[in-house]
C-alpha cells in the first residue's frame, strides 16, 4: 500500500447509483492492514439472484469452494469480503474459517449460511482466524447505506493504488435500472481472472441462470481479456447479484428475452470498465497495451496468440523503454505454437505500419514510431493473414515497480 | 555487452580438448558490435557427421530454416555463426543473405552450399548484410586452429555477461574421445530452446542418425528443461558435430550398439553444464533455482507444472527478495492446469519443509528458511502426492537487472 500511485489511475471517480435492496457497510479487523477497512459487508434483501464466475486454479481457496458450492442455489443474501489475507491453502483451518465466517455473518444479517457469499484476498498459505469477524461483523449490520460505493471500493484494496469503480444504466420496460460494480487487482492477474475479486450489482430482476448466461458471456471479452503478469491466482471471484427492486419490471426468465441483452450491454460496460482499471493498476504499469490479433485461423488462436504477446516479459519490457521492438512480438507470435506465417505477418503500432510480409515495412518511420511509443495507451496489431480470427487482450508493461513491488510483497 | 558480469559467472574456465578434426577462426566483421569479434567459422574435414534440434517457433529466422532442411543429409564441412543480428524476420532479404552467406563460406572451405550450417543471434528484424562476410570468411579460412576454444565462445555472445565452455571425455574400444561444446544464451530463454545457440563437436564416429538420436534424448534434460523469461526465440538451434577422427574405433551406426550409450552419457554431461550456465547468465540473474515436481500423475504432468513454477514472475520475484514465498508456489501450481489436490500438496526449499497436506507444515521455521533463501543455489520440491511422474526445470530469479537489461536493448 505504500507504492506510488499509478500514473495511470483515472482523475477521478464515478458517484455509482445506490441499487434498491442493497446495502453495505466497512470496518477494520486489523486482518493484516492497520489504519485502513479491510472487510466488507454488504446485504441483499430476499428475493436476490446471484451469478458468478471462480478461479480455474487447481488449487482454489477455502472462498472459492464455498462460493462454487452454494452458486447452484442462485439466491444471495449477503457478501462478506476482506482483504489482507486470501485464506488460500490453509487447509482445513481455511473451510472452518469460512464456516465460522458463514455461520457469524447468517446471524448477523438473519439468513442461512448458505446464503452467504465470501471472498477473501491477500496473503497465501497465512491461516484466517475468522473469530476476528465475530464482534465486527454484528456490527457493521446495524450500520447499513447504500452509499458511496467508495468505501466497498477502498475496503477490498490489496496492493492496488486506486479503488475501482463503474456503473452503468440500461432502460427496461420504460423503467430504468442501474448496475454499479468494484474491483480489486493489480498482480497475478492473467485471464482466467487472477487475485482478482469484482462484485457487481443491479437491481433488475434477472432469474439466476440467465445473470450467469450473461456473466459468463461478457466475462470472455473483460476480465478473461487482461493479463498483467500471467499468473493466475487461487482466489479470482467474480459474483453478480441482481435484486429485482426495480420497480414495474416483469422479471427476466429466459436468456432469449430480449431485456437480458440490453442489460447484458450495460453488464458488459461495467465488466470492461472495471477490467481496464484492473490494467491500468496493474503493479509497475506506466503504459496500457491494447494487443489485438486478426487474420488468425480461429478467434480463439487469435486469443492465444495475443496472450502470448500480452504476456511476454521481453514485449512488456520493450514496451516499458519505449522501444517499438517489433522482433519481440515476432517471437512471441512464434512461440504461440499457434498457425502463423511468417512470411504473411504485419504488425501495427497504432496506426503505423512497422513490419509487413515478413519484413520491415518500406514505409516505417523510426521518429514517428518512437513518437508513438511515448504514449501513455498504445495498441499493437498483428495481422496474420490466414483466416478471420481475430481477438484482444489488454496489458501493462513491465517495469522496476512489478520488482519492486513483488520483490518484497509477503515480508 | 556493458552489463555487469553475473554473480553466478564461473570462478574460471575450462580448457576444453581439441577435436580431431575440427579447427575454427573468429573475425571482427562489424555486424553491430565494436571491437569484439562476432564472426566464427568452423571447419570439418570431410566425412563429418550433424544433427541438431532447432527451434519450434512458428517464426524461424532464415538460418533455422536453412539448417533444418540441409541436417536431413547429415553431413557438415563448415558452421558460421554471426552474433549481433539474428538474421530474423527479414523476408526475402534474409532468405537471400543465408544464400549468399552459404555460398561465400562453401568457396573458402572448399565443399557445397549445402554442408554449411549457419546460425545467426542477436536483433529480430534489421536486415543482415551478407556482404560483409565476403572478404571476411575467405581470410579466416586461412588461418584456422584447433585451440583455443574460448575464442569461439566469445564470438558468440550477445547479452551474454560470461562465455560458455564444457566438456568431456569417454572410452569406446580402449581409445578416449572428447566432446567439446560451447553456447551462448542470456535472455528469450525456454524449454525450446529460446535465443541459445550451442555447438558440441567430437571425434567419436557417430553415423549422423545415432548423433541426432542421442542428442534428441539429452536436449529434454538440459537445453529443454531452462527457462530464463519464457519467451522463445526465433533462432534456436543446437548441433552437434562427429568427426570419427578419433583413431581405431569402428564407426557407432546403431543406437542401440553399447558404446552409444557411452557417448551418449559424456553428450549429456556437456550438454547439461552448457545449459546450466545458460541458466546462471539469465539476465538479470543473482539466484540459481532448481525446481522438481514430483508425485505428479505423469512426467509430462510434472514438467508441465514445474515449468509453470519457473516461469511464474512472482515466485521468480519473491526469489529475489529472498522471500520463501510458498503462497505463490501454490498458485503457480493451480494455474499450470494440471491434475493437482491442494490438501495433498507439499512444498520443500531445500531440505526445509515448508508446507504438508494443504497448509503450512508444523515444524515450519522461518529464520532456518529465511538463511535458506539467501544462499545463491536454491531447490524447491513440490510433491503432489497422486502418483509416480517427476520433472526438474532449472531457472533463475527476476530482478531489476532483467528490466534494465530488456528495457532498452534494440536502441
Amino acid at each position: 500500500m505504500a507504492h506510488p500511485v499509478s500514473p495511470l489511475a483515472p482523475k477521478s471517480y464515478p458517484e455509482l447509483a445506490a441499487i434498491a435492496g442493497v446495502s453495505f457497510a466497512t470496518a477494520e479487523a486489523g486482518i493484516k492492514y492497520k489504519n485502513r477497512t479491510d472487510v466488507l459487508l454488504v446485504s441483499f434483501e430476499p428475493g436476490t439472484t446471484v451469478a458468478g464466475v471462480l478461479t480455474r486454479s487447481k488449487c482454489s481457496s477455502a472462498a472459492v469452494d464455498w462460493c462454487r458450492k452454494n452458486l447452484s442455489a442462485g439466491t444471495a443474501r449477503a457478501l462478506v469480503v476482506n482483504s489482507g489475507n486470501a485464506n488460500a491453502f490453509t487447509g482445513v483451518k481455511g473451510r472452518e474459517s469460512v464456516r465460522l465466517t458463514a455461520d457469524i455473518a447468517a446471524k448477523a444479517v438473519g439468513c442461512a449460511p448458505s446464503e452467504i457469499f465470501l471472498a477473501s484476498t491477500g496473503v497465501i498459505g497465512e491461516p484466517l482466524d475468522a473469530g476476528k469477524f465475530a464482534g465486527v461483523l454484528d456490527q457493521m449490520a446495524t450500520r447499513l447505506a447504500d452509499a458511496p460505493w467508495m468505501e466497498p471500493a477502498r475496503a477490498i484494496m490489496t496492493t492496488d493504488t486506486f479503488p475501482k469503480l463503474a456503473g452503468a444504466t440500461a432502460e427496461i420496460d420504460g423503467v430504468t435500472v442501474s448496475i454499479s460494480g468494484i474491483a480489486k487487482g493489480s498482480g497475478m492477474i492473467a485471464p482466467d481472472m487472477a487475485t482478482m475479486l469484482s462484485f457487481v450489482f443491479t437491481d433488475a430482476p434477472l432469474a439466476a441462470p440467465v445473470l450467469q448466461a450473461l456473466l459468463a458471456r461478457h466475462v470472455k471479452t473483460s476480465f478473461n481479456a487482461i493479463t498483467v503478469d500471467s499468473d493466475t491466482s487461487t482466489s479470482d471471484t467474480l459474483l453478480a447479484f441482481a435484486t429485482g427492486k426495480a420497480d414495474g419490471i416483469e422479471p427476466i426468465t429466459d436468456i432469449a428475452d430480449p431485456r437480458a441483452e440490453i442489460v447484458g450491454a450495460a453488464l458488459a460496460d461495467v465488466l470492461f470498465d472495471l477490467a481496464i482499471q484492473v490494467v491500468r493498476d496493474g503493479e509497475g504499469a506506466t503504459k496500457q497495451v491494447t494487443v489485438t490479433v486478426e487474420g488468425a485461423v480461429s478467434d480463439e488462436s487469435a486469443f492465444r496468440i495475443a496472450k502470448s504477446i500480452a504476456d511476454s516479459p521481453l514485449v512488456k519490457t520493450a514496451i516499458a523503454g519505449e522501444d517499438a521492438n517489433w522482433g519481440r512480438v515476432v517471437m512471441a507470435v512464434g512461440k504461440a505454437g499457434e498457425p502463423a506465417d511468417r512470411d504473411k505477418l504485419s504488425i501495427r503500432f497504432g496506426d503505423i505500419l512497422v513490419a509487413r510480409d515478413g519484413e520491415r515495412a518500406g514505409s516505417y518511420d523510426e521518429a514517428a514510431t518512437s513518437a508513438y511509443m511515448r504514449g501513455e495507451e498504445l495498441e499493437l496489431t498483428v495481422g496474420l493473414g490466414l483466416g478471420e480470427g481475430r481477438a484482444t487482450v489488454y496489458t501493462c508493461d513491465l517495469t522496476h515497480g512489478y520488482i519492486t513491488i513483488n520483490g518484497d510483497y509477503r515480508s
